[in-house]
């Protein structure tokens, strides 16, 4: 099965590259774009730079104690081969056939004969081997080449690379196993990496290392840091703690692999600490744009309720992680919650990272700009995550394979079923089909331009009686469904119609996509006062392109009374434009209003904030305040 | 004359610690705490942690390519110098003294024959000299040694520490001078010490080089780092940049010295520019504690109106740092704004800091606190700025060593003079002589429990005809100036009384202490929908201790139409608290409101800010949410 995540158990069963393909649509062209533009980009900067040839270095035996790139640029290689063996499953393209021997070949030169692969460590005058557990890095490097192992291996099979991964593995068991060394990496990753090719190989060993990685953190296993040790999760075994804390990426990669033990051990007690760690972490959490991450000095979360939009960092790779983890909630459970924040994440996390040549990205997703930022320059190396502007490559570039390799297996994230029909769970232009234990087949072709409308087609491909089920997401309050004709209002979660289909028959699900308001919980202090406008999964933003005045965001006011009205791709609002006079000191005994000649009021447009700064460096905010006059 | 700034030109001139002395009170007591616990306390952790035995180990020859303590801990062994300097001015402590000679020789023996002192570079197999000047901070050190060294001459005259500051001085002039290295320091201090030993001295060359330092910056001379060269302000020349930006305390010390530089050379352009910095960043970047910094991940300055209450940082050092400048643009222009913000800088910032004991310290000073801090352990040292509690020391301990020399020195801020009269800025129960330029004697006793009441009784110590001018507080309006029994109402800005005084005569301020609702500029988007309450020179906030649920600061939303009503050295307003259901989801299609059986109306008691977690740790907010019902 050709799927990132194959649980030996779980609610419902994923469905992998092999029966869903996406046929166009929004997802479409990002997947075309990722496949002609962002992957040979990710390469070609890597070369550039010197992070491939840190591996030739390696094996040739030239290594230096300074190399080029971060302790962590060997998992940018690594990622990138998991993007393209994903590729490769879902178009069999023979440039990423290419790319993948070429690359493997470079990593393959560089492994140790007993199994440790790592340029920056171990070799020649460079430090000793797991000298830096806490920010090596050694450890989730190896991770990510297991993940891009079990990419090859579900999509292609034995080859180089997942011989290569086989021996990092063993020798990651045989040095941190039971009776080895008793350290974790400061970067969790190594644990989702030995479940899943341990569940890929059929290797028992890896999941149980994968456990015992789990289970040795949180009890100040690792070195205190100034950032403290909740910084890498080792502040709190994972069984304990009731929600995300420290860099979210880190927090994220390493419930993902809760999971995936959970599920493998029948642990259900490891779930249940999981379960409720989602749920603070979601309701107090995370942003609307199912963004997580509230502070840059550690790219970690805040405590409850600190979610400010300007100062948001929303990392692109804790979008990804986040995916990764409802993902594996929801195969588990069946809980639609799950899939509901996926798709938040996928439009406005993940969609608004990449340009729409796939060349530049944004590593942070702030949900308010200040000042627009300054045109990017495509040939520079970002050195920060934060610049108002998408970047094509950072000093610490691992947003754009992440996005690469999410988006090479996208569709392994729409579907599921279980043995009784199907489930779709992510709407897009795209034919399924899955075989049902009982030899049943459930097919169909998903006709929709969605998010553009709301109509989703579902047309069945073959005769049979089998249970179709539709997410209706949360936000989809009249919702309905019509089965030949025959309409219903559906409520939101699972959405089911149960017969003996007939090929070429319809099943049309109608999502409401009027704009909305939406209100933020009044414990968020950051946006009292605010309300966003949604429309469909996007949220959307206000940008300075479309002010009368350069500073207009500042000075901008909405209507609340007047609801949002509908523009095709975004919305319009009523607001008021009434810049506060300037004054030497912010804070006064009355309130501070402009006086009325200088109130204007004006038509808004908002467009989906994923597609902000594609017209330029702009301003932008979210949460538009609200008019109390 | 015992002064830490004395221009040799300028609107109105210090008073110094020789003319004016507090006797009580709020400054007084606090002075009396420092003086008895904070000065032994510094110096004992510095023996404990080795900062000390460094200069041990430079004068023995035995230094380590490592050491314990940063880069800039020789700087903490000199502030506490120049306090102990201040201190013996002020009070002929022979303990200061005895400790000054101590210091002094360890220090004394570590300065290299050319004058070099410092000593984490330049020994054995340490890093060579100035190899580092991003981040070394061996100038920065050098500059606290020249300040140190300029209290000691102004308190007691020439000895060893102003020998060995004299030696390092050449050393730097020769080593950076015109003909010498371009570079400057990573983080700005250098010039503020060497402008102000050039005027303690008479030595123009000093002054002359800290010149040369302020106009190499801003062209990029320091490498770029991933903060960005706005991180040290290196980013643009000082004479052009409009705002403060980048690392606060770097920032506020380097335009300390271009004040110096330009008043020494008559430069009105660069003086002009720092005051048009003043200006926007007070009015756009400053809270309303006076304090400054609004970002954990670079200690630095945000964008304009970027001021978020709960991860406010407001170094402690960045308030000693902006009463240094503004304190010297006081003295070159007289204008009463600088006095205004150094009020309030004092009340909100610098008396946050100290615990009462003088054994514990806030280093950043936020504007909220969602979770209370974890209880301080009094020998432990803080490995972060930010904890919710004083700690008693700290792994960067700058802000202890930066209290103590300012309250030390405290006095010489209360008081200035002119050809014709005094001037009063800051009150506390003090007696203040001057001595006019014709020989006429300005002396007199204030009287006051301020803040406590807004009585301030000035007596009138010695017959003569001269101008007594008393800052009326920006906040102040309403207040009246009785002399001798005849009351007027005072505008704020200066109130003055001319006239040939008699001893024994008593002028009185009386400024309105009614505590007072303040709101903020609708710009500053984080405190949007709040209001704080000031009462005279305090900000007032709201502390869990005194709310009957634990979770209360979070459910609280406050009655604007009832004003705050007053309370002993504090206040009260009337509040409701009405906490939000508990959703899986913070956003949604209608605002969340408590339902009306959770609704609970209470008094909320209000106190000064620089008191909070006095109690012990406590969740606190300033900024009080409005109720809109």
């Amino acid at each position: 099965m050709t799927s990132p995540v194959l649980p030996s158990q779980g609610r419902v069963r994923p469905l992998g590259l092999a029966q869903v393909s996406i046929t166009g649509g929004f997802w479409g062209s990002r997947q075309a774009v990722n496949a002609t533009a962002t992957l040979a980009h990710c390469e070609s900067w890597m070369e550039r730079l010197g992070w491939l040839a840190n591996f030739d270095r390696v094996a040739e035996g030239t290594t230096a104690p300074d190399r080029p790139g971060w302790s962590f640029s060997d998992s940018e290689v690594y990622k990138l081969l998991e993007a393209l063996s994903w590729e490769w499953g879902r178009t069999g393209d023979p440039e990423a056939e290419a790319a993948i021997k070429r690359l493997t070949a470079r990593v393959a030169r560089a492994q140790d004969p007993d199994g440790y692969l790592n340029t920056c460590f171990g070799h020649g005058e460079q430090q000793p081997r797991y000298s830096d557990l806490e920010m090596g890095h050694e450890l989730y490097n190896t991770g990510h080449l297991l993940q891009a192992a079990v990419a090859r291996l579900r999509t292609y099979g034995e080859d180089e690379l997942v011989r290569v991964a086989r021996q990092a593995a063993d020798h990651v068991c045989r040095t941190f196993g039971p009776d080895g060394v008793p350290g974790i990496c400061g970067h969790p990753e190594i644990e989702v990496g030995l479940a899943e090719l341990g569940r890929a190989l059929g290797e028992e060993r890896y999941v149980e290392q994968a456990r015992l990685f789990l289970d040795r953190r949180g009890h100040g296993t690792l070195r205190d840091i100034p950032l403290g040790r909740a910084y890498f999760q080792d502040d709190i075994p994972i069984r304990e703690a009731d929600v995300w804390r420290g860099h979210a990426v880190r927090a994220l990669y390493l419930t993902a692999a809760a999971v995936d033990v959970a599920v493998e051990r029948g642990d259900d007690e490891l779930l249940r600490a999981v379960e409720r760690q989602w749920e603070r972490s979601v309701a107090r959490r995370t942003y609307i744009t199912g963004g997580m991450g509230s502070r840059h000095q550690d790219e970690g979360f805040g405590e409850d309720w600190e979610l400010p939009p300007d100062r948001a960092y929303c990392e692109t790779c804790a979008g990804v992680a986040s995916i990764m983890v409802s993902w594996r909630l929801h195969l588990a459970t069946g809980d639609v919650r799950y899939t509901d924040l996926i798709e938040r994440t996928l439009y406005n996390v993940i969609a608004t990272s990449p340009s729409p040549d796939g060349r530049a990205f944004f590593y942070a997703n702030p949900l308010h700009q200040r000042s627009p930022g300054r045109p990017a320059d495509a040939a520079e190396v970002s050195p920060r995550a934060e610049a108002g502007v998408r970047a094509a490559w950072f000093d610490v570039s691992c947003c754009p394979t992440n996005v690469a390799r999410t988006l090479a297996g996208l569709q392994g994230y729409l579907a599921t079923a279980d043995d009784d029909g199907l489930q779709i769970h992510q709407y897009a232009a795209s034919t399924i089909r899955a075989e049902l234990p009982d030899g049943r087949r459930a097919a169909v072709k998903v006709e929709t331009d969605y998010p553009e409308s709301g109509t989703v087609r579902v047309r069945i491909l073959d005769d049979g009686l089998w249970t179709l089920a539709l997410r209706v997401p949360a936000w989809a309050a009249g919702a309905t469904l019509a089965d030949e004709g025959r309409a219903r209002a559906v409520e939101p979660g699972m959405a089911t119609v149960r017969r003996d289909f007939r090929a070429g028959e319809v099943i049309t699900l109608e999502l409401p996509m009027e704009p909305r308001f939406t209100w933020p919980d009044p414990r968020i202090d950051a946006v009292r006062g605010c309300v966003a406008v949604e429309r469909g999964p996007e949220v959307l933003c206000a940008e300075s392109h479309d002010l009368p005045h350069p500073g207009g965001l500042d000075a901008l006011a909405i209507d609340p009374l007047s609801g949002p009205r509908a523009e095709p791709g975004g919305a319009r609002v009523r607001g008021r434009l009434a810049a506060p006079p300037d004054r030497p000191w912010a804070y006064s005994r009355a309130a501070t209003a402009a006086s009325a000649a200088d109130v204007e009021w004006i038509d808004v447009p908002l467009r989906p904030y994923h597609s902000w700064a594609h017209r330029g460096p702009s301003s932008m905010r979210i949460w538009l305040p609200i008019d109390k006059e």
